[in-house]
């Protein structure tokens, strides 16, 4: 039960940075450990072009990465910016005896990694974030040619900002692992007898395997909170990325098997499993009786799929959702549209956070440029869109590029079904003239035609709704959130009494709120450490991340208990 | 959003209590805020007498208590000490129409417990837990009429130690409500520009009705800490009792329903669902989508049908499991029979923490007493059963009645199915000539014979298994915990070396251990604040009462942001 773990205290280099996010877990207000700035001040005049390089060198080749009962390889990766990634993963079938070896492998590894106890796991993790930080140019390549983010964003969201939900959910966990002391003298009084004397002690027992589900749009953010909270619990973790994302995950896993190795643990604690799209290599896995614990990001198919039939596991999901603008009144007409407009512009629309429908009150809204109807609204941010993307080089970048043909496909059909207030357009690329870059579309329906916009239209489709008040808007609002999921609801009013029932809508629905963004917030962004993202209080998710319900289920604690011996009795 | 409560600060009566268990609860040092003794001196002269007094009350009468959607009443309890109880509750039928306008009624109440917030719930859960204690005698006596415990058992495990179970968890709820921060400013720097600035609140919300799911041995111990966990976060609960067990939670709903009403919330937040034994109501209630969160205590049939079938709800469920006893040596050979016996006797082994396998090696067992074979050792338990239980009148108040049928059923197959080492005997009891009293039987076999006793023969059955040696002793009770499922186990050695190999087998099956029990502290008892009880890491149950993952799940956080006013912005 006592190993010593075969380094010295990795805590102590990292101890800091843990303290600094404990803090900042429980006040909510601002903290970042990693620099989301890409600029050569803040990490070097060649930190990029090294970044760069590092990332090329991987693709055409084998990735140097050791999977227990991997046969073969897969490449599946080609960029949405055009280039085929030709990385070659080792192939993970899904038979039965290379699963025995997988998890006999990955199994190995767990007393010795559970006996290390909370603050070496955590030492171990931290460095692990430090060495993923190292490389964070090399990762935002890889994130921006598996998901199509811009470079700054792909730098950014699954760089800098995955790290800190990395540490933000290690911190959580290290919380609730430390939570109760470690040992106890327990002494009971008996009346006029001697009391009861017992030791106690209580160890932190990992769940088994941890499964990460990656996601195509966001590799490295949705997976690492659920990786690092699954690890640094004492579990091991297997990977499964998206086909068309493996890369960062691959990066992920290779930085934390050298990490562990050096620290004198198993690598096969951290593996891969690399699939052909065609294995449904996640389904196999995901109902092995080794697998106790499933963080995945996707679609809400087969994420309630996983809520129903991995009952050995505990599933923590994000699925689809469908996103909501209440527009009401305004005092700055110019800074909700120009707000919108980056909104529905980021990375195409192509975040669970972005919004989708927008409503309006039929009879149009009031605000410091006057009355507005329906109509002039959706010119105001129609405009603004097209401000913000007027220059292809800078819309590019703002844009990125479109992940996958289904969110084309949706594209066109949006666009046949209803009036076009802002039609997509087609934008070629300065450097990558393979890249498909689409720009958004407006779509005006009436509050009537619901079997439309209720639904996700994942991509950069949105929809300018007329209701008939901001009331009806609310229930809307509060209606589809419930029945079809939402992550993100945004309202702009300058009455207190609407703002009152939007928070109330929103708190019944389970869907986190923004008010009156017109500035350098995005009501698809949210800041570890402060913003909740999800709420599991809806369908569009079934947990946070992250919070102490994300991290609480991952561990057991079993205790042990014994006399004290008389002669200590009186400690 | 912000309704006032209808009450005063009700925390501030309790405040103490709660900081106490807060503190308990980190500390796992011995506490306890509800005396377990039942003396006069204790809680007064008459305190028993009007108890007592106070639970015949009830009998063959009408229970005072509305359960909206209730037709009629059913009446099913009968005391394990003879007496047809006739407690006549309103019948909850499992049909459509019935369900629909109970739920309508308890959602109706939830938003104003939600906004009235942690401290205002805590308060109002905490004064039901003082009302409770206040008619402790009487539940006390509805514990002892249902379960069959005898009475100072049902006035502790049932009173005193049930409502410790409930406070810890209203501890553990109210720490991971209040976690974090209510409400945030949260500046981000912004390079040369104004800093990025947001006023942001968290609002805990709760995830729907909670089910609490009683069982008929422990109806409070059992149910409270889900009961209240569930409640204080702001859910409503619905308590379905086991048919033969229905006052002590008809009580329990009745004080609840009184508290809220006084504080100017709802009463039907919390609502009795008496059943006719064969309605399977549970089964209907379970997978109703009001329903989000279950507790359940009883067979693994059921509580496996619940995990797999349940997914709209969390359901924290505890189930079957077979608690072993490794003996390897002892320096105290009578201390261990006088410990052993004991933990075999109490309450006839009905406890879902009693052990039942003792395991023995072939060869026997060195003692300070010299080697004793494996015969002697059967032969020296059985002297101490004997001898706690020669005298009729003594006997009953350990042993209690036998709760139902189907643990005489399994009395008489385990006695025909082995070699019996320890005879049961009928004892007639005292006070209570209906009574079913029985000692414990113990019967000896092969550790070959693993079809007997790798199944849980609930009730005063116990085997006494001849192994190849203390190290086979160890593997077959790790094995079989980790496939049947244990709660506890226990181990008698005076080598160092086999301790912790012991620890190890108990660390990897998830099983509470217990070390070289001789005196006044027993195996199948834990102590609140202290032991867990469950570690959810093995069958016998998927969550530990109580801990941080046993209440996290019970709500959501749902946030609200918005731009900190320019005038407001230097806070």
């Amino acid at each position: 039960m006592s190993v010593e773990a075969a380094t010295s205290d990795p805590l102590s280099r990292h101890r800091e940075t843990l303290d600094a996010a404990l803090e900042a877990i429980s006040t909510r207000r601002y903290f970042s450990a990693y620099p989301e700035s890409p600029s050569p001040r803040v990490y070097g005049e060649n930190a990029a072009s090294e970044g760069q390089a590092a990332f090329e060198r991987w693709l055409h080749d084998d990735f140097p990465l050791d999977t227990p009962g991997a046969r073969g390889s897969v490449a599946s990766e080609r960029s949405p910016y055009g280039p085929d990634l030709a990385v070659r993963y080792p192939h993970l079938p899904a038979d039965e005896a290379a699963l025995d070896q997988l998890f006999s492998a990955m199994r190995a590894g767990m007393p010795a990694w559970r006996d290390a106890g909370p603050d070496v796991r955590a030492g171990v993790c931290l460095e692990v974030l430090a060495r993923l930080h190292a490389r964070i140019f090399e990762l935002g390549y890889a994130v921006m040619h598996t998901s199509g983010q811009a470079f700054v964003m792909a730098f950014q969201a699954g760089g800098a900002h995955a790290l800190d939900r990395a540490l933000e959910s290690i911190a959580y966990s290290y919380a609730e692992m430390t939570r109760h002391a470690p040992a106890a003298y327990w002494e009971k009084p008996a009346g006029k007898g001697e009391p009861l004397r017992m030791d106690k002690t209580y160890t932190v027992v990992p769940r088994g395997v941890g499964l990460v589900i990656g996601c195509n749009t966001f590799p490295t953010w949705n997976s690492w909170p659920g990786l690092f909270a699954s690890l640094v619990t004492g579990n091991a973790v297997l990977v499964k990325p998206h086909p068309s994302a493996v890369l960062p995950l691959a990066i992920t896993v290779q930085v934390a098997r050298a990490v562990l190795a050096e620290a004198g643990f198993e690598p096969d604690l951290v593996c891969l499993a690399a699939e052909d799209p065609d294995d449904r290599l996640a389904a196999t896995l995901a109902v092995r009786p080794e697998v106790r614990v499933i963080d995945y990001t996707g679609s809400s198919a087969f994420g309630e799929w996983l809520e129903r039939n991995a009952a050995q596991a505990v599933p923590y999901t994000e699925k689809a959702g469908v996103n909501c603008v209440v527009l009401d009144s305004t005092d700055d007409f110019a800074g909700m549209c120009r707000n919108l407009a980056f909104s529905l512009s980021l990375y195409t629309g192509q975040m669970c956070t972005a919004p989708q429908n927008v409503f309006v009150p039929r009879g149009g809204i009031e605000t410091d440029q006057g009355h507005k109807s329906v109509e002039e609204v959706g010119q105001g941010v129609a405009a603004a869109v097209d401000k913000l993307l007027g220059d292809d080089a800078r819309a590019v970048e703002v844009l990125g590029a479109i992940v996958n043909d289904g969110v084309l496909s949706r594209l066109e059909a949006a666009a046949d079904n209803g009036n076009v207030v802002l039609a997509s357009r087609t934008i070629t690329h300065p450097v990558w003239p393979d890249a498909r870059v689409r720009t958004p579309l407006i779509v005006s329906l009436d509050g009537a035609e619901e079997s439309m916009y209720a639904n996700e239209w994942f991509g950069p489709v949105s929809f300018l709704v007329a209701t008939d008040s901001t009331e009806q808007s609310l229930e809307l609002f509060r209606r589809t959130a419930s029945e079809q999921g939402a992550l993100t609801a945004i309202v702009y009013s300058t009455d207190d009494k609407v703002l009152e029932a939007a928070e109330e809508a929103a708190v019944t629905a389970g869907v986190a709120l923004s008010v009156n963004l017109t500035g350098g917030v995005f009501v698809n962004q949210s800041a570890a450490f402060s913003d909740f993202h999800g709420t599991g209080a809806n369908p569009a998710s079934n947990a946070t991340l992250t919070d102490g319900a994300f991290v609480a289920g991952r561990f057991r604690v079993v205790q042990s208990r014994r006399p004290t011996p008389a002669a200590s009795s009186t400690a």
